[in-house]
């Protein structure tokens, strides 16, 4: 089903499940297209090292995949071996990571973080303000996410002697603004406070260098652009130099030194394990692991640059067809503000979204109130599901095919 | 593979891929066996769902899986709709119910476990304690696990006015010993204190029923009798006029009343969805139906029937072959005080288990110090696989074959 053409302009599509070309699957950050040899490892896993294998493939196979993965996924976000493991959902491993770094905050009381984060990051950083004590205080800032320089003026005059601990989403989920992570992260560390980044709509599609930004800890999704699958599980990163100073919420018996020698008292891991908590799903972990070889294989420098050129591509197209149609480009232009997602905000987004899908096979993501994101998966997406994307919206307002459709049902999605 | 009389003494086994039938598995309590079915569902998962409709199949498949699946698995604890759901591991989940119970403690300062109880269950208790205030105590009490009265006289005794939480496994993981569920769970109402049941080995192999037992909270796995796959996500239970009354620790989006209107503040589902945290890793949690939709076509009452006529089995063989070897039956003989899984020690057990895998094909646990733990799953334990296990440990010492395996090194289990 590949063309030639499009072998040759994205070199790692053909490695991807495509069953109907005449879609323009611009989703792959909510999640990622299926890896062709994610089948053929989960076929392998269940028949075979379930199915015949049995118990005996915990010693043999499964043991290792967490951190096995961890290390692979360290390498795409400079960070060391050793430091990143595999394991529960993001959202757990953020309460995980931010309730050990807040147990050092002495007497600071202040959790720094953007009032645009995403939900879960919001309500897990608020549920660990109301856990530890009454005097910590969350402040979620109001940040104009345009450029560096008034985000990171705004996070200085934030961050002081009081700041427990900042916690930002490296990319914002609606909007693509890429937050400056290592002259963030410097700015906490100016004021020795800890931060802790959510680089769910990063990793796999900008190249990150934690390790040289001294990154404390992060955390991440693995279903986005690594094409883990479904709800894979997340991952955890903690810099080496902190990791035996920190513990687990969740002492489980993953985490342990010993697991299976059973021992009443709770020793923890000396590595990243000790962040490990239960038995881990292995089929879904085990599904991961295709979808970063493929990323670690093509590249971080090279999948921003194509992600980039497509991403400056769908601007170019905004700027000519869609920019006096209502359309407002929500997502910064320069490569250092921007992540691999395009959000456009229209009054008729939802209408508009539905219209794409429907009528002109265009898959993006509507994120209410207003906007509509387009996913760039520098792996597989083609420049002409860009192209089609655009000319399916100035189509749909045009032509006024979107109102066809009814307006949002209230609580739809 | 599947012989005739197979067929009619175990009629479920051949919905299980059984592989070589020389082995006698009597690992199930561990790791369940891959049911047919589930092949077909997991190709459907990864092929169909994820490769070809991707994103779309959140909406169509996914979103009410976990909640589906509760479902069914309250039908086999006896209880309610709406009571259960499956997420995350049994440890994330005891974390969640046993810090949600423990909010309403008011002045009350014990929690009451069993010191036997599995190492994971004590992790967690004891981290509780340590998160919650100095004031808490935990007791973990040393039960004579023979019989009923003797435990509850011991539980009676120590479950008072200062109780704040009665957390105990229904069946303990090494000698077998099945808790008097109701009884103890009177007990504990008895003193106002609330109740946490782990069902980790019962589920799917004996019948409960916690609706009747009025029973406040459980989880539990499903990878050992409910044949989910390995770490298949475990399940929690709320009794349901108490699920609005306790919050998650981890208030993350999944559990959030509307995830997918992304609100800024959390506001928690009203049903049991509200001790969900983040997305549920897909693959593993579909993988869970089958086993379980086996289990509730079979039901509890003839599974147990059967289990205990192969236990009974079991008991007898000791009593002929085992007993004058060196064994010792760990595991209680009357029904209502054992769960489905024989336990021998013996001074050898070590050698003995590596050489029932090695020279007789036999898979067993080791469970240190010297256990020997067999499985006996109802829905495809043969009689002549435990005939093969009791015809092999009595080789194995009578011949000295054992003597052939290296003793246990340090720290291998």
């Amino acid at each position: 089903m590949t063309s030639q053409h499009e072998t040759n302009e994205a070199p790692f599509r053909h490695r991807f499940v495509v069953n109907d070309p005449r879609i323009a699957y611009l989703d792959g950050n909510s999640l990622g297209r299926l890896p062709q040899a994610t089948k053929d490892r989960i076929q392998q896993v269940v028949s075979q090292e379930w199915g015949e294998d049995l118990i005996g493939s915990w010693n043999r196979s499964w043991l290792p995949i967490a951190k096995r993965i961890g290390d692979k996924i360290a390498s795409l976000i400079g960070a060391s071996p050793g430091e990143v493991m595999v394991c529960d959902s993001t959202s757990i491993n953020l309460y995980k990571a931010a309730w050990a770094l807040l147990q050092r905050r002495g007497n600071r009381k202040t959790i720094v973080t953007d009032a645009a984060n995403f939900p879960t990051d919001l309500y897990i950083l608020d549920g660990l303000r109301q856990q530890l004590g009454s005097d910590l205080r969350l402040e979620p800032l109001v940040l104009d996410q345009s450029d560096h320089s008034q985000v990171n003026r705004a996070l200085a005059d934030a961050i002081n002697d009081d700041t427990a601990l900042v916690c930002l989403s490296h990319v914002n989920y609606k909007t693509g603004y890429a937050f400056d992570l290592p002259g963030v992260t410097e700015l906490a560390h100016g004021k020795e406070a800890p931060i802790l980044w959510d680089l769910s709509h990063s990793v796999g599609a900008i190249p990150l260098d934690l390790g040289n930004a001294q990154v404390d800890a992060a955390v991440g999704c693995t279903y986005k652009y690594l094409n883990g699958g479904p709800g894979a599980p997340a991952f955890i990163m903690i810099r080496g130099d902190l990791i035996r100073e920190l513990s687990n919420p969740i002492p489980g018996w993953f985490g342990a030194a010993n697991p299976f020698q059973f021992g009443a008292i709770y020793e923890p891991a000396s590595g990243i394990e000790r962040f490990a908590i239960g038995t881990p799903p292995i089929l879904s972990l085990a599904a991961i692991e295709p979808g970063v070889d493929l990323t670690c294989e093509a590249g971080m420098m090279m999948l921003r640059q194509r992600g980039w050129g497509l991403m400056q591509q769908f601007f170019q197209l905004y700027d000519e067809r869609l920019q006096s149609l209502g359309f407002r480009l929500e997502t910064p232009r320069h490569q250092d503000s921007a992540g691999s997602h395009v959000s456009l905000s229209h009054k008729d987004a939802w209408q508009i979204t539905q219209d794409l899908i429907h009528t002109y096979r265009v898959v993006p993501d509507f994120r209410g109130p207003d906007i509509i994101r387009f996913g760039i998966t520098p792996l597989y997406t083609l420049a002409s599901e860009v192209e089609q994307a655009a000319f399916a919206m100035e189509a749909s307002v045009t032509q006024g095919t979107f109102r066809s459709h009814p307006k949002q049902a209230r609580g739809v999605t």
